[in-house]
């Protein structure tokens, strides 16, 4: 980012180094020890590919070591090298928790959202409202909103699931507020399906939407098929046929922090070089392909995860026999917010 | 509405008479020569109710004596005595179209809608997506959109709905355009489903919507288990269970100068009485109840339809055995977008 | 407005006229009974020019003839032949009160608005704040605000302003409410120039503005060399110099049904004609000039008053030696708010 | 921000420190190696205040020992210890250009604006338009537009303003593109006061302002006397006399990532403490006072500035016989976009 003070070229003449050490005395920085920096952004981290079998394996080994009270959440947080999250603004994490366990009630200002891998058996409490999760559904935990998850303690198998947050801008901004819930758990006090309700085509009249705090639900038995219908359609020269999950208040992204996506790459589909202002983070959820990321080629199959830092050129090509499915996640809602967004087409 | 110039306490004045006809004859009129009329509304037409065994005898008429080529369409409009409308802004009719014909394509700047009664097969075309209709399917129409309906051919009944318009309103501005399509039928351009599933949870990057012009297909198959959802929850001290349509485009009332409603009074269910600037039109899709409305009582069932004017006291009971369900479209939209919504409640 | 029932070319079929019968004593109108009329609006009444010499001669007449008490306002009403107003959604008045005179307070749904013509001494209170008038002001009395006007007893002269109203549209919607003031005048709780300075570029933190009823005050001594400063710059081709009048909270039109403009035509201008949905009424301020507003060809100078129907075609062209200024109000905000604004230019 | 990775109570255990290093290999950090840190924001940097005597003898200084073209822009940033910029998010400068000097043109994302503190015959150069600079004038420079500053040669003494960026929360993002302009100075392409014009009562019909991009001028003659009208009021208990500068395309603050403030202190006020999250930066315009930030106090006098780090409690008390005016800039619209703002009182 380049906001370390350098030695100008002027800062060689003995009377500027004395002046420059006299202002910094008096907690001043001139402009002229700064380096402006390049034109455009820096591009923060690297690419980076996290494989399916090694993410599992962790996974189950964290099962074996370490229990979901001592560990807090057992989590696996994905960090490029030298990177203290996925990218510059989002964390892409694993977890798995096993059939009776309870990942305890909390809140904090991160916005959070879950997406299924695997697994059934799992619920999310948001604000009193106990959430079934199945494989391929997208919850969200507004900024604010009391979490707890736990696991049916009859399940046979643990459950899975991706937690996207947007942990490291709120630390950017220094906004984290965070307090437990007095109980492990929260107590039910609304009815099973009525955020999703609130989704649907009718809602009660009167009802005071709140683009920040509603939570939301999309269920995969709706947004699978709804995939496969717009792929009829041309899609998108840069991501193929590729949605959007519609906040239900404002009908633009997601939350006011993250936006998430949902595309295909159909049988052949190679898309054209792009590159933008907002970072991401996917997950695979069904076949295989590639990605060019800047110079690196994330060859990626099934239950792969990996990022696109800001502002890198990247395509996307499918490989095999049956179209491709990458979920993501995005901060590009932050980047409109403030006026800062661009994207170059190749 | 009082608007009529009338003699004053002042106008005896022979002075004042003579003065009065000066300035008629300059084509001005005295502040004084005008009765201020009432504080409040005076309320548009009377409350009516229409029962669905005449409007039904009706249509079956209407579908002997005359086709839909000459009829333009064969819709009965519903207006209670002195009015050229079901309400002071919004229209409400029946329209029969017999297997094999066709009601041509045209547009115009009124907003339409159509709520499915009975009858399968029948396709309303507009903008070139075919949207196949069902009973208790709502069907939008917007603003300045080609629109064309159609029976199938080897289909073995009618199909009856109900049309919504806000023809009146549209009047009262003098804003009407219209005009008919080259040909009876509009080609389709635009893959079937393409309009509904832009309500869903997820939808293209970068879709524009418009918020006056997009269409809006709303399945009774997901608006009746909604309703039914809902009905665990309180409900409105004044209608009951009831939801709004929601517009995909600005998550508001479904469009500009119409919204529309479900509502569901639950066996037992007494409403509060309320009044508001507001005026509706009702159809009753399931069971009976009465709606009192101002010194009316209106006994109503299954297939009937009837008005509420603008500004008049109203509230609902549900009758016999099992809920009554009522589809409703108002001009609220219209109060709201300039500052004059006002409601009432006892 | 063609919504009268009609003979169809069908309805000779004496069956169809027995038939339209048996619906009309059900309250039911058959579409087939009803001219669709013309392919676009119809214009509601007829362009009207009402010279100042005239206007002004009236005025004095009234305030020898009639008291404010009496006359409850001293107002007269521009309508032109036919018409109940000055065009189908606005009144232009004009107003005189002497010296010592009251309007007493009251309040309405209505919008109305007050541009000053002669005089000085005059004061307009709007929910507890007097406003001083001078000549050229624009000052706003939103719906729902209490308002009492007064000119100080000692003055010389009476004063003469333009008051221009929503009347007809909120008739038209049914909408009206109105109470008196329990006294004549409303007491002042609100320092001098509080509204105009929420005008300003700086605010008070956390005000919050109301875009329907915050009132407005606008000085020709803002205006005026405004429009000076304007009129060096190109102009729009069917305006010549025109400003919008701007709603200190939301940056659009002066309120949700009314909105104003200032406009210069320089000295040789002629602009090009078009036609909107919207309708018009202007107050020439200064200079002399012609409008020609369909067939008719309106001559103007100061003071004189004039309309332009929705949906007429017309044209300015500036006369004599100097510029010329015309103040005008118009229903635009309403169209634009339904979806229902449209013009064409030639 | 405690992000670095921890040892966690569990890692004492081998087997898990193993772990966390195989995980490590993998670009993987385990939840339960973070700390969670406190449950509240930490606070970045610390309250500083620089003294008018010291800034201005470094100006001076500088203005002897380095050339505009040399430093590229002449300019001191204040910077508390540690601190990269003022405070996280925002760069408070101040800027020092002599007669005939020309700080050349260039463009950047960063959104800035100037505050003049002395001097008269400088100019900023807007997208064309020549902006004449005074003290106690604000003129900003959105996020992309061209500008470059310049003295008139003849005149007789240096022009001093405060720079105010986003400089540091466009690193944060990594959004920062920027280029210098072909020439050393742009061409006058707008008539003189334009920008000013766009922010009064009246604005040219059809104008399409921009909320991110449109510059905007505040003149101290208009801002000096709405404060002391304004200081007839009440005032906000926290802050005095406090008004917002105000977007005139949004009517909200002054731009995206910016807002600007000016409050007056009048004689023996002394304001209740509150924090907030979002961070400021303030520089005193006239009299005296203190502000205690956290457990530091700030004596400030004419000319002094100062910084208040993001959710740090401070209180404001003016001293001396005369009223204090504060200039600040903060970054609530940031908080405000994301829904992360928050403030607490005493």
């Amino acid at each position: 980012m380049a906001r370390e003070t350098v030695p100008s070229a002027g800062a060689v003449r003995p009377e500027l180094v004395a002046f420059d050490a006299a202002l910094e005395a008096d907690n001043i920085i001139a402009h002229w020890r700064r380096e402006f920096g390049p034109p455009g952004p820096t591009s923060q981290g690297e690419p980076c590919l996290w494989k399916w079998e090694r993410i599992h394996q962790h996974l189950l080994t964290a099962a074996d070591l370490i229990g979901v009270q001592e560990a807090g959440r057992r989590t696996l947080h994905l960090c490029p090298p030298g990177m203290h999250a996925t990218t510059h603004t989002l964390s892409m994490c694993v977890q798995l928790n096993k059939p009776g366990e309870i990942a305890t009630a909390h809140r904090h200002t991160m916005t959070a959202l879950r997406f299924i891998i695997q697994g059934t058996g799992a619920y999310t409490t948001v604000e009193g409202e106990a959430v079934a999760l199945y494989p391929g559904d997208l919850v969200t935990t507004p900024s604010w909103g009391y979490h707890d998850h736990w696991v049916e303690p009859n399940g046979s198998e643990p459950v899975i699931w991706v937690d996207g947050l947007d942990s490291p801008f709120v630390y950017l901004l220094d906004a984290k507020f965070s307090n437990q819930f007095p109980q492990p758990q929260q107590p039910r006090t609304v009815r099973a399906d009525f955020t999703r309700d609130l989704q649907g085509v009718v809602r009660p009249v009167g009802h005071e939407g709140d683009p920040v705090h509603q939570p939301a639900v999309y269920r995969w038995t709706e947004v699978r098929p709804a995939l496969e219908r717009f792929a009829q359609d041309d899609g998108d020269p840069c991501d193929g046929v590729v949605l959007d999950y519609v906040n239900p208040v404002t009908g633009g992204h997601m939350g006011p922090t993250i936006g998430c996506r949902i595309q295909m790459l159909r049988v052949g589909e190679r898309t054209m070089g792009h590159r933008h202002t907002a970072s991401a983070a996917y997950h695979v959820v069904e076949g295989e392909g590639v990605t060019l990321v800047g110079d690196r080629q994330l060859e990626w199959s099934k239950g792969d995860c990996f990022n696109i830092p800001n502002w890198q050129w990247h395509r996307h090509e499918q490989r095999g026999g049956s179209p491709a499915v990458l979920w993501s996640m995005h901060d590009q809602p932050v980047y409109e917010a403030v006026g800062l967004y661009r994207e170059e087409r190749r």
